[in-house]
């Protein structure tokens, strides 16, 4: 069922005003493929001042702070704490983009997690883009959700 | 080269002031992997009063809008069209999502169509998630760009 | 005597620090006059894929997100519930929006339920006025007020 | 017809790419019908540090920029004009707000206009409403509009 | 120590999700250095309508509001309270601004009262560059801070 | 004059309709007085990953994109470059911080690289307060001016 949808079919935010506070904490990942050049300029400019990585990091820090900007019918929540932690598989020129999120709220922060990943990952692309326009991101997707009513959740 | 990284390896954004305006476009496209109840239920739904997917253009269109908002280093841009369009691939359950941008403008639109897909994408999972939380979003990528200096460009 | 005026005249956030959190609903109202013309096209349409409306509904829903970024001294609140809903009068050619609004939080939703409403007509607006530019936006109220201290209140 | 909707009955933003950079104008108004007290409290409060009507003003033209982002298909653009103007209709009760928005840009600023104007009177609406909650805005509508293709229009 | 960076040196957001909910305070001050004649041109403009300092404390207010969006790794927190109060020292030609901020909530407000500050005096001098463009903002501080678990704070 | 206040004394924006799009530039400055053990921490962690001053980086160049958004009466414009630039005084304990703004439009670029500035140093503000809260704000001014009708201009 479609919770978003009323018995009119009409798409309205859920009614969430008689849940209570709990702890909610969502993880998610998503991942950006590169190709070898981009990969080992990510590493070399890492180890002088490292850009692409903490540029991207703070790009879905902050994006995790809008998301009821950008998803129609999510709710705005005070976050509690965004992370963001990304690992480079140079065997195949991927970069793997991590997130937690934590509220103290009364609905998930799912969305929270993956809006984070999918701007760092498009934050990623801008700043890989002159090298090549073959980038992909790709497989991104929740791995675990605790918190709120239902059982907590961990991707098997 | 990354461009957005002047001499001293810090971000910053690339200046553009005398670059001509020259009419650009960008092509780009992503998916989500969901399954058959959702896209039966997707397909149903649409035969009523159709809500994912029009939510989920709508959220594209307005993230375009907001692309440098999003993305640290982007310069702001009057688009002058943005659209988007949904395929459902029901053999796989997959929904497809393309997007064009159009601006007359200094600097390519690239990230502006990966933005709109991006968040079209996370808006279907946004309302798809209360069916299953093993949605994937998958395969965001640029198809074709033209316009600029640069020669035009079509994913082979 | 204004609230949002203090004893120098000069325009401040009313303090809500020390009240207390209780649930809080506001119901408001609003129209768009139309003409014959415009109300057969967004029936026929509806009948199809039905686009007038929703998106109407949702730029309705997120203006109420965005309430204390457009009236300067209201309080950035955690909606838990946003709902809007149209009725069309074909006898008069004009279409009534409603909105429901709630949160659990220190202050009124007043405000947010007039902004779904106004931003929403204005939406209806923009999709409709290709066909005339004379239409008119009216009878913004408010209609049902009920939590925090004072008596509940409706419109008589 | 909607020039909002393309031909597979999907709402998309229009094209105006290939439409010439022209003086748009565009003049909306609007009004917020009061009592008598609050409109002689607006008086007296405006001979000292006059609050209410400076306040609108300000949510009125800032609301004109981010027109945009509250009206899901119109075009970002640069305005180069903002006038937002009050009169007292001290015999009804009744304060009118008048906009009038300039751009030199591909599509016209009625949207922007009528946000203006929108925007404003919520703002006289949230500063009163502490006095009476049977405030009502109404007659929200264009005047005029110059520029682009189509012919100059004002209301008659 | 840098609360903001983690044990790999990377800046994420401190998580405060098992801080408890109190009551905290801010007061911040600044200042801006004008000329002899802006300042008579303010306190003049000051006895008819008045409109350099309420747009400016507008302004202020505003931004307090969005200094999660603007400071990278702060918490969104919905305030209770705002003020922006400014007063003239027409012996040096010199404008001080001061705020004071209170929220409900599991982290400090010192920021919110800066950044009203800040964009307060960034209002006043956009206000005033047309007289002379050697305006100095200067002495932005943090004057007082209450609540939560450290000691409360005044400057010495 | 000022210029932002009609001939009725109300705040409204400057009308620059009639102006030429020519290429301006906008050079400001600003500083924060930290202390020896902060500045310390910040060129030691620089030597790692350096993240004070990449993040406040991009929360300057993020804020010149808002500025519309931030200042009431500022005119949205599309910058076609922001860079931002740090130095380190250690004998004085001081960062100083450099933008520098261009755009090709209809009225200058001040106000804009003022914002960075600020926003910049209030992001630095954010990072070391967990050392100190006696840190200062100070001397945020323009340091040059080119572009437009009115002369070219440099703090002399």
């Amino acid at each position: 069922m479609f919770t978003h949808i009323d018995a009119n079919g009409d798409a309205n935010m859920v009614d969430v005003s008689k849940k209570n506070d709990t702890l909610r904490e969502a993880i998610a990942q998503g991942s950006i493929i590169l190709n070898e050049e981009i990969i080992k300029a990510i590493i070399d400019n890492r180890n002088k001042k490292g850009d692409v990585l903490p540029t991207s990091r703070l790009a879905g820090i902050q994006a995790a702070k809008k998301t009821s900007d950008l998803i129609p019918l999510a709710h705005n929540l005070n976050l509690t704490k965004i992370e963001i932690e990304f690992s480079i598989d140079n065997k195949n020129n991927i970069i793997i983009c991590k997130s937690l999120v934590r509220c103290l709220g009364k609905t998930g922060v799912e969305m929270e997690a993956l809006t984070a990943v999918s701007v760092a990952l498009l934050t990623v692309y801008d700043m890989c883009k002159s090298f090549s326009k073959n980038l992909i991101i790709s497989e991104i997707k929740l791995l675990k959700k605790t918190g709120g009513k239902s059982d907590n959740w961990s991707k098997s």
